[in-house]
């Protein structure tokens, strides 16, 4: 669950531009005490974690110029260079392909700085997870059925490059996979895509404490309409693990 | 609701790149007839309007690197650099802090050449608007009853900075807050979180025919799919107003 | 149709940048194999339409950055530079003008490189096709009844600008104009505006296949979840037109 937490006060402010000071004092406050003194040190989710899910946010939100810090901060919250490479690969199935090469652009510099070099990060054909194969027959079988008459290709790439592939890297688990997949999710708006990811999130691991947690963090990084969006999801999703 | 309207024409061109002659000359002429000769000038809202409306737009939407006009056109329309100022502290909570520092990026060389300094912008802790408790005690029983069990945090983080705090700074009106918080909401395509503020925009001063003028105005800058999603919303809102 | 398909591999490969190897070597296998080699081959879209399908999807998600590169290949894949320039021209009203003024800056230099100038591109008032007046009559009519209360100004430049003229501008075919206009749906996230626009689409040509093509296309460029969001509006359309 990654509870390293030797991001410090200074790697968070360096994610926050100079200028902010001068054009808006107001904001430079509830950044430097709300969002940095108090969200990120909230209980509910680990410090490793929210730098995980700010990083899912900001990639899938665009903000490539402001990634090289949330690279440098999640590195210094204890996400892996391996693990950070994985998230941007998950993340081009899941939020769209130039998102993924934008944040490699802005991450190399980092990466170089720190001597993170392709031979330490995951090859394309890694050993992979073993297959949950039930399940995956009815999430096949029920695509297939639902959606084979309006793209198969659509559903041919589904199985073979997400559920069969992508999912089972090992350098990535599976809990952190939810995690960014629902990060990205609220981030971009699609509430009426998380049901299934937030339930996956749960069966991989992610508490209900945590998944509260994550809506908190969010409302800062992807804006408050998009988490209020978002909740009634999660209540519900809650609701019926609950039963 | 600021009637001050010094924006002159050449304002509104140097937000129009030169390459745009270059590459689609009928898009030129689209922008300099229509939009910028027609519908900067209709009588449904007023220009300083306008320019708060397109700035709240352009930063939702994260299209910094053109942002510099823009805070140029709104300074000029009769927008003073403490109200934009506050206009991205309150986005940054409705539109996500990255939004906000990319702005604040955008705006300081702006700032600096106009002579407005952090000491002439609202500080962190000025004297607040008064509250209207018993509207405030409502809201926040719904939501704690709602959604107190999926993330407090969520609940909490939203009594105390949005709407004990951010919601009655003074140095920008209600009505204002509500523009740029409604504006936001339909560019980045979430009609299902308007009809809260639609309606406290309307509350605090906006008239129904500024709210139909803000929606044609936003087509151009939001697109035409996110004006017609947001379209029922405010049909919606109007008519139950109307009972 | 355009079924000229001079675009390389080489073309494709100078989308990715080279920094996604060093960062990200599982990502780059999945681009050059899966993408590269698999996606933009499948025989259910030709070359010159996912060029411009993509060229699309970029302009509405704001990715200037990435987009000379789209450019280019668009162009060496069939896409005339008049059809690019009406692109955008069109996509300026449908996802927001500050994409489409972006979208001329990236574009510009490999306007000039290859000597397409302002000569050769589609002026302001070009000989309009013929207009469908009943099938006008009755959209004008039913947007009138239904949103006239709301705001004249959205019902008055909807018929004017895009009606009775954008959508009759003979330098892009209505049904590419059709594509670009749902791909800009797909990639904004805004699968309930999809049903008047594929629908304009097929009737304007587009086949189902070609439809079902360019979800699997988009997948890759604007993510798995803006597609399985558009999944069940497609599925409808088909099953409605199959009637």
């Amino acid at each position: 669950m990654g509870t390293t937490t030797t991001a410090t006060a200074q790697d968070l402010t360096q994610t926050l531009p100079q200028e902010v000071g001068t054009v808006a004092p107001a904001l430079m406050a509830y950044i430097t005490d709300g969002l940095f003194g108090t969200v990120w040190n909230a209980e509910t989710l680990s410090m490793r974690d929210r730098a995980l899910v700010t990083f899912a946010a900001m990639v899938t939100r665009g903000e490539g110029a402001q990634l090289g810090e949330f690279t440098a901060l999640a590195l210094d919250a204890g996400v892996t260079p391996a693990e950070l490479s994985e998230t941007i690969t998950h993340l081009a199935f899941y939020t769209g392909w130039g998102n993924a090469t934008a944040a490699a652009q802005a991450m190399a510099p980092v990466y170089a700085a720190r001597g993170a070099s392709a031979d330490d990060l995951p090859g394309a054909s890694p050993d992979l997870l073993p297959l949950n194969q039930k399940a995956e027959d009815a999430r096949q079988n029920m695509v297939q059925n639902t959606y084979g008459d309006v793209s198969q290709g659509v559903v041919d790439y589904t199985q073979e490059m997400l559920f069969l592939d992508l999912w089972l890297r090992p350098d990535l688990a599976p809990r952190d996979r939810s995690l960014v997949t629902v990060a990205g999710l609220i981030a971009a708006g699609q509430p009426e895509q998380m049901t299934f990811h937030l339930n996956r999130a749960m069966d991989n691991g992610l508490t209900q404490t945590e998944a509260g947690g994550m809506l908190a963090h969010l409302a800062f990084y992807a804006g408050w309409p998009r988490v209020f969006s978002a909740m009634p999801v999660a209540k519900e999703v809650f609701a019926n693990r609950a039963q």
